[in-house]
């Protein structure tokens, strides 16, 4: 939260200034962005990114909110019955990447988060947030951690093959055809026994 | 290849350079590398960097050659019994990250194709060449593509959360641990049947 309040109240500046600071993250990274050359592709003025943003670690934070579908998008389909929940959270993840606005958002915060330890930080705090406690949400205490973080392999290699990359054959098939091939892993993560080794001592409180 | 020959009849140098632009590409990135940023942090004179590598494009290929095991780990695995097979590729991507060596050059490909288009086309090439080709070893043409792409899908992820981002209980497992839950996921895109709709005809070339 940057404390300027939700994003309707802000000025349309401020959007277009998010935006610009997007795609640099994005593409260019976040060492090679200054305050200047994204005031400079918003076509605004540089004080102008000061004044809503302050730095660019205020700009970063920024960056790094989830799209507004987010939330209610994951937690919708942790509410499904547990035996319909692997289909429902691949649906989940596809169609907020399927949605060019918030895969905009999405590719920018991977893209950050994988070059800035400040951005690594608050990915991990998002996961733990908004996905952690959410997706294995009914499930026994001693096994969500470790349920939910092998959803997360699943679903984090699906959008780098299929949205980042675009390489192999999961790229390029249709979204319902992915999402039958891909549910069954996130069943079998989400409710199938555990290996026999990872008994709770062995466990890391993750 | 760069047509400087193989590794190691390389000068001391040139590997020193390779080193520094594989850091600042990982961490900097790409776009905020220069030849004479990395003749710096590699100690040498920036006439060396253009001696050995030409243009920044030259140091990227070579950045982004897969370390010295990577062929002969991932064949060694596919040339495996199909139903071993699934165990023997995690336990294979598993001791290329494991080794600091591999690890470091593996992240800088991983980050650095994240935000080059030149560096995504050369991962591209290295996926089809060195990974799909591999991995379906044996397996019906009609279906390797799609079995090949769906591992990536699981391996991939795995890596991003265990190595890349550190996130969650499978970045704190010990990494027998991480192959016993993994395995079975690449057993199953290996032998187990294709969903229904994923027939012939539904089905791009990938």
């Amino acid at each position: 939260m940057t404390g300027r309040g939700p994003r309707g109240e802000r000025g349309e500046q401020a959007d277009k200034i998010v935006a610009a600071a997007r795609r640099s993250f994005a593409t260019r990274g976040y060492a090679a962005t200054s305050l200047r050359s994204v005031a400079r592709e918003a076509g605004v003025d540089p004080g102008l990114v000061t004044y809503y943003f302050r730095t660019k670690t205020g700009l970063l934070e920024e960056v790094m909110q989830p799209p507004e579908a987010f939330g209610a998008t994951v937690a919708a389909a942790a509410e499904q019955p547990l035996e319909r929940r692997g289909h429902a959270l691949v649906q989940a993840a596809l169609n907020l990447w399927e949605d060019p606005a918030s895969a905009e958002i999405l590719r920018s915060i991977i893209l950050t988060a994988a070059q800035e330890p400040a951005a690594l930080h608050r990915l991990r705090q998002l996961f733990s947030e908004r996905v952690l406690a959410v997706v294995s949400h009914s499930l026994p205490d001693t096994e969500r951690n470790l349920r939910a973080s092998l959803i997360s392999t699943q679903i984090v290699g699906m959008v780098m093959n299929r949205y980042i990359w675009q390489i192999g054959t999961v790229a390029t098939l249709p979204a319902p055809a992915v999402t039958d091939l891909i549910a069954p892993t996130i069943q079998h993560y989400l409710t199938d026994p555990l290996p026999p080794s990872l008994s709770d001592d062995s466990r890391s409180p993750g």
